[in-house]
């Protein structure tokens, strides 16, 4: 059994990395940590898990989780790099969730998160927790930076595209919308249900913190700059990144057998049949990506849909799957389960 | 590997009751029929069960159900007892999650269904499926009704008051409300999300087909008349049952000590600690009915809390306990996730 | 035109009573106090105002305030006691929609809003606005204390079974829903819509602020002691309430006929016809209270179905109806809207 | 008084229009008429508008409608074009909020609606009722097409632009998300509350039939083709269209002045501050549509937010708004409410 430690668990993704750790073949969750509610049963905090997890959240001691074999951290952006390396060096394997290591350049992560970077010589190893790009990278990775929900959903939709450089490059656009889970379960006023129900808006039009890093998955994988605009809007549900991606085409190409090869051997991205509408309900709870390819009219601008649960494939489904290839566990290990419908 | 068939999956409790049954060690789904949808592929129709479920709707068709070991109905009220006796007389065990069994008086089936029954011979011997109430019977059975949701969320929070006779049995008050996927899959103007979103109704306060059904089912465990005031209600959400039981104390007793012996080994009912409030989101998708004990300011009226998924513990979930013990399977078999939470 | 101020209008029901005020025939706003928001625009922080209220956010300056004929406070409880002696003292009428003056006894003040009353010569004087009881006085009123969500709701089901004495006054149940706005626009977890959407939940069952403001309404109207259990519960919607009201009778009566009766002359109580189910969203943004009576299967328990829209008829709507009345203006001026359905 | 009729009031534009018209202070309901309901009480199947409209629906007779002086259509799309003929030869004027005279091009109708028109002849004198673009002919008119909800949303935002010929008129972009009452009153199970809540995803991605119209709206104003590519999705609320507009900027221009002063005379257009992003539930129940410019990272790509109430400036109040220039009454006559926040 792996022996695994949470640091930061009562938040979303806290919760849902319980949920799914907890009934992990292979592993064992060893501590759960908490500043604030240390001393306190987990399943009081989060009540669907009595009967699941037996266990108290106990103060991030540095030497309890050095006896774990991995340690997840779902805390706020700038947390995890405080004690990571001292966890590394300790020979503890780390999945963060959070933003602190998936952006290469330390001046571009001070630009965006508003804050020095605390390690940044740990940058260039950690490696972008995205299997469907790093499989290899991630079997060998010491660190794995999550990846966040909105470049999860647009990355694996724009990957094909750009991959074979079929695409303007310079003229990306992603329109995606999120669930309110997305922000966290931190008391805001925007986060409110009588601000977020019944209501449909964008935000962070200006600049939104998963701008560079889209742009960084994608101009690693070719090499070369790309061009993107990325409009996050709030829908009123609770899970679900709905990513609808636009681009124009410069070359021919069968897109759907496209999508259809490029994700063959993916457990975990579904490529639907053509001309069809994915909804984000159909992967609620599950560790799946499925993506419709369109082209509306038969013109020259691709239509990509992409839908993940924002808090399995966009976060603690992933983490999951990242730790399954970081300990040669079968990927799947753990995240089966069919979504949840209705 | 039993062989489970599935009549008339094309409904909520249905798509459920595949999600459960795909995901179950000991179960092969050999048949998933549908007259309207015949020869489509079930996860075209359902598309959460992509790559796990690979069969298509089929006819209902006797001989193929008759080499199941087991047959779920999950039809509207009426069809079940059309094609019941014949499965029975082939051997099939038969689990009905609509109506058609639940009550053992024809006559106040037809007063409250508005048929007449099909087979009034086999209402005494269908076993009623409240494992918390009837297990030894269940294990027997070769028929059994499954329970209505609003009667499960009910009786199970009443039941310790009322066998140990501690309250007015002749006042007994069951406020109760439900998410809308307790109407079904069937179109119908009430059901719409324009109609129920942002809304919260009383409905049937006149008469609902669960209050005969509850009441048999508290009458027959004290063998004694009881009176019950029961109205539903429709909140606006998916999934979830919260009833809100009234009942006066005519002894004195220290109910959560009741409560909490007269479940300790239920694997499914779950009794909070005192003063808690149960949340329905905390029993999303799984098969757990939560219940809590309170007696505001020390009076005599008792208020039990009691939370159940509509579709699991109160269809699905339930319909699949009661495989289990009517296969000598462990009870909790392909029954152990927590509930998805937020 | 009558001047009037609103003090701390930076929540729900703030931003409801200046939509209502806005839109009023006779009234010109001339203050909109904020200590947080002082110097931005009004309709900055509420864009609905857009183009209906040209007024910046000030400090409560007591001058400005004293030269508002009437001052309204939506502030948080123990806000509006600090400041309205003097208020009353410069000869403004005041409206409180928060809870400083509804309990007549101020030792039962402190004991449910734990904090010593800053004015108990007033809690005499001041009038507790729910119209249909109280209109000479309020008529008369130089301050009046504006009725709780819950408390006009249940006190409007109950008053006419109540005033006649026809149930048993010992055992009244009050079961009760109300949308999310209740909890206000200040931050907290609970209130997130992560938290609270999808799901249902019971809450302060074992005593609510708004149980002794009730039963002092009913107290008061008969001279005698009642004994109510209330249930407030949270159901995933912004705005209404639904109160479902449980009773004995003791005495034969056409129950239709009374309420009828009783509110005949009533402008914002609305008695529906026999047998049918008032919705929460047929009153939003509407000043309306919609009653429907029932006896299920001609039982001695009496259902009562009473819906409000918490924000209108629970809060600014009333306040603004208790103005009209203090003024001498129409009752109904300013609050001739339909509900918004759907 | 304006003597109005209303065939086909049992949907949702039909409510919110009585809604509306009751309100009206020059406006004086005649007749409501629904095939089905006829007989019935309208606030009996409207309970909002319980003391606000006391009328029965009737049967659409013929001469019953044509002592009207205006009759609104809000009936199903080819219905209107049965009788609108006869009505305009006894000299009533019509508002169809359906789609049927909005396509100038019959042939083009048939091939999106699927049927032939049966009255082409009035095509050409229809005027396409977006008083922003056709005010004047508006007034003049006898035969106006209400403009579709998408339509006013896009065509809205996309003017300023398009007019100027500032953007690639070749390669527009409208990602448009729609609340749930869009998809109307009649039953379907994609519009159920259990599909549709807690759901998020993209429709007609191939062909909508809006595609056409707004295209032939950008085009007649330009007299020159334009290339849209146009994906509505379904997000989880009942009221509210967010669109979401991207193009390429082809010379620099002061977008924020531009849009300013191209609806700086518009009642009904509020042009947002700089960096703002427009929520839909500023708008709900109000007739107006709020834009906002963006211009992220100083790039070639504009973004333009653009929200309306799908009900109300995308359906009936844009159809009142018609009504009173039709008949030389002040614009925003009825028209003058708030909208509902929270």
């Amino acid at each position: 059994m792996i022996k695994a430690g949470v640091v930061g668990a009562t938040g979303y993704t806290g919760v849902e990395l319980l949920r799914l750790l907890a009934a992990h073949p292979q592993v064992e969750i060893s501590a759960v940590t908490s500043r604030t509610e240390a001393g306190g049963r987990v399943d009081a905090f989060f009540p669907n898990l009595r009967g699941h997890l037996d266990l108290e959240f106990t103060t991030p001691d540095p030497e309890r989780l050095a006896s774990c074999d991995v340690v997840f951290y779902a805390t706020p952006n700038g947390t995890a790099m405080q004690s990571v390396p001292e966890l590394l060096a300790a020979g503890v394997r780390v999945i963060d969730l959070a933003a602190d290591f998936r952006l290469k350049d330390a001046s571009v992560w001070r630009e965006w998160y508003g804050m020095d970077h605390a390690c940044p010589q740990l940058l260039e190893d950690a490696v972008y927790g995205l299997p469907e790009l790093n499989r290899e990278a991630i079997r060998q990775a010491r660190l794995v930076a999550n990846p966040g929900c909105y470049p999860t959903a647009v990355a694996l939709g724009f990957l094909p595209l750009v991959e074979k450089r079929l695409v303007e490059l310079g003229g990306l656009i992603a329109d995606a919308k999120s669930g309110v889970s997305g922000a966290g379960r931190k008391p805001s006023v925007g986060s409110l249900f009588a601000e977020a129900d019944e209501n449909f808006k964008a935000y962070a039009v200006a600049g939104h913190r998963h701008l560079p890093e889209i742009r960084q998955t994608l101009q690693t994988t070719i090499r070369e700059d790309v061009g993107l605009t990325f409009v996050p809007h709030l829908t009123p549900m609770v899970r679900g990144i709905h990513a609808t991606l636009y681009a124009r085409l410069v070359e021919e190409a069968d897109l759907q057998a496209l999508y259809e090869a490029r994700y063959a051997l993916e457990p975990f991205v579904d490529v639907l049949p053509a001309s069809t509408h994915p909804e984000t309900r159909s992967v609620r709870g599950a560790n799946v990506c499925r993506i419709a390819v369109h082209r509306p009219q038969g013109g020259d601008t691709v239509v990509i849909l992409s839908v993940i649960d924002n808090l399995v494939k966009g976060a603690a489904g992933q983490a999951v799957q990242n730790m399954n290839l970081m300990f040669g566990l079968p990927e799947v290990a753990g995240l089966e389960s069919a979504g949840l419908l209705p």
